[in-house]
C-alpha cells in the first residue's frame, strides 16, 4: 500500500482511520500497524465494501472456504492487530449487507473498500503481543503471555 | 428530542447512554454532540429496535431504497459523529435479528428504540471533524483533514 | 469458572481477553468483572463459537425462545457489564456465521467457545451500575442513576 499517512490520525485512545474506494482493508492496517509500531489493538468500524472475501474454515479437508461479494454495506467490522514471524497479523471478522439487506459475513480473507469509505477506530494497547498456530487445533491464536 | 441529560453518563473515554422506548436513536446522538460540543467521535451498541429503516443505495437510480423492520433485537450498532454545515452528522450501521434470528440491516436511515432499550458506547476523539459530499461517486465521506 | 487470570491482560482502556476451546463466555466476563471488581463496562470482539444459544423475546407468552447454533464464526460480540442483586450482570448480542456466510444471532443466551478463540475487548467505566427489571415491560434495564 502507497503512503498511508494521510488516512488516519491520532485519538485519545489510539487512531481513527478512513479508508476510500479500491483500499486494501487488511493492507492499510498492516501499514499502520507498521508505521505507528503499535504492540497490539482492537478496531472495530463500518463502511462499504467493493469486494470481500470471506472463509470459513472445512473442519474434514483443513482448508478455508473462500466466498466473495461484491458491493455490500459493511454493517460491522471488528478484529485485532498483532505481530507473526516479524510481521503484523491482522485478524478480522465483518457482518456485510446487500441489496436484499440479509446480512452475510464471518472471517474475512481479503476486503476492499468500494464506491465510498469505511471508518475503522483502532484502539492502541500496550503490551507487544504475538499470534502462534496451535498444532492441536490448527487455530492461530492471539497469545497473552 | 426532548432533554437527553438523564440518558447518559461521562466515561473515562467519552460516555455511556441508555435509550429507552420511542428514543430517536440518530436524533438522540445528535444531541448528544451538540450538548457535549464533541468534536467527533466513534460509537458502539446493542440494544432492541422498534422500527428500524436501512437504506441500500442503487447505483443507478442514484437513491438510498428504504426497508423498515420493526421489534428487532440489533445485534451490534456502529458508527461515527461529525460535523456538517454547523449540524451535527451521524453515520451508523447495524445489523438486527427477529424471531427467526435471521440478521438484516446496513446503512441505518432511521431507528426507533423498541420495548427495551438501547445501550451505546461513545468514544469521544479531540479533532472536529466534517463530512463531505465527494461529487465523483456521491458519497458523504469523513473527511481528517 | 477455573482461575481465569491467564485470559487477560490490562491495556490502557480496560482490558484484553483471550478464550479458548470451550469456555463460557458469559461466566469468564462475569469471573473478570467480579475479580477485578469493574464498575461497569463495555466490551466488543470476534471469534469462533463451538455452541451459542440466542433467545428472542415472545411477546405474546412472555418468554425468550432459545435456538441454538454449532461452530460458527462469531462475526461481533458487543455487550455491557452491570450489577444486579450483588452479581455481575453480562448483556451480550453477536452475530454469527456458518458455512453458508449467512449471519444469524441475536441476544445471547449461551455461548461456548469453539475450536479457536475469542478475543474480547472490555472498556472499564468507572460509575458502579446496576441492572433492574422495568415492571412495565419486563425489560432488564441498565440503570444510569
Amino acid at each position: 500500500m502507497e503512503d498511508i499517512t494521510s488516512k488516519y490520525i491520532e485519538t485519545p485512545t489510539g487512531y481513527l482511520m478512513v479508508l476510500t474506494h479500491k483500499d486494501n482493508v487488511i493492507a492499510a492496517l498492516s501499514a499502520l500497524a507498521e508505521k505507528e509500531d503499535i504492540p497490539s489493538a482492537t478496531f472495530f468500524g463500518i463502511g462499504f465494501s467493493g469486494s470481500a472475501t470471506f472463509g470459513f474454515y472445512d473442519f474434514d479437508d483443513k482448508v478455508f472456504v473462500p466466498k466473495t461479494y461484491k458491493d455490500m454495506e459493511m454493517a460491522s467490522l471488528n478484529g485485532s492487530i498483532a505481530w507473526q514471524n516479524g510481521k503484523p497479523s491482522i485478524h478480522a471478522h465483518a457482518a456485510n449487507t446487500g441489496g436484499d439487506y440479509d446480512a452475510v459475513g464471518g472471517h474475512i480473507l481479503e476486503m476492499e473498500v468500494g464506491t465510498g469509505s469505511m471508518e475503522i477506530t483502532i484502539l492502541r494497547h500496550t503490551k507487544k503481543l504475538e499470534r502462534k498456530i496451535e498444532p492441536s487445533i490448527k487455530a492461530n491464536i492471539l497469545q497473552l503471555n
